[in-house]
């Protein structure tokens, strides 16, 4: 759950900082880009903004702006009927950007938000830099932390059901909630 | 058919253009560059330089930098299988472009390229600036011509195989020869 006025300032926080990472997006995108807190109220620590380019039944292109130290929670893309599910390539555009997938743990740079060890279970740790692009296949889990100055990265991907990603921690809601008041 | 000298310098300015757009890309991205041609030769009238950032068997990003007033030919992408054909959405990254696909005829800004009006059958001008985006559907014709400061666009596709491109003129070879002298 956010506020109106936190969905707004975080809002427009992230269209800043994707401005400033290079990318050229319309004053109508700005207000495009969508706050996901995963109703869990805790938006800089874990959370995303989210802008949507592309959204086909093919293809879908996203820019994610991450706040410092902001964490997109655990994930994976399931199998939808033929489709092996979603395969995501993402491409650094601005700041670091880690990534954590299965493997051995190395994680160095980066930390599990508090109190929520046994819901962030990749901790095979990968520093990305702008420029730097990786695939996460269908199904792997995986989860983002940005560094200390945040990151901007693309997310280019077969068609996207954001609906149907597994969350490894019960109590995220995809769908962030707006408290009137 | 170019040069090897020819070739190098094209892919020299064009990751310059990228680079100045705003966009990251790597040294190694740099000398990934291709320039293409079409086999006719003239580059700075027909052609395009195109970085492939994403090419698998369901999406592909590319970053197509075209030269002042170069023209990309027209073509289309036909269909293959159960696949209707290549979706591609455009988004403009700097410079102006101009985009044609059937309709009326309204082109103003742009021009057929000289002795070549036979193989350029779409009219329909559509003026495009930085953060514009469209759509070209599955086996619709259309062709790009850069303004006077040339063009730097992304081209979001489902799996792109370019060699099986429709282009109008028959002259068109897809794939660029490269002289050794």
């Amino acid at each position: 759950m956010l506020t109106k006025s936190e969905y707004a300032a975080a809002q427009s926080h992230a269209a800043a900082m994707i401005r400033e990472s290079g990318l050229c997006i319309t004053d109508d995108e700005t207000h495009k880009v969508e706050v996901a807190d995963f109703g869990l109220g805790r938006l800089d620590v874990e959370g995303a903004q989210i802008l949507t380019l592309v959204a086909t039944n093919r293809i879908a292109v996203k820019v994610v702006a991450l706040f410092p130290g902001q964490t997109l929670p655990e994930h994976w893309h399931p199998p939808v009927g033929d489709d092996p599910g979603k395969e995501e390539i993402v491409r650094v555009v601005s700041g670091t950007l880690r990534l954590y997938i299965p493997g051995d743990d190395n994680m160095r740079a980066g930390s599990i938000p508090a109190g929520k060890e046994g819901v962030y279970t990749a901790r095979h740790e990968l520093i990305l830099k702008p420029g730097d692009q990786v695939t996460a296949e269908p199904g792997t889990k995986h989860w983002f932390q940005a560094g200390e100055d945040g990151a901007v990265m693309y997310s280019f991907s077969s068609v996207a059901r954001d609906v149907l990603d597994g969350f490894t921690d019960p109590d995220i809601k995809r769908v962030t909630e707006i408290q009137e008041a």
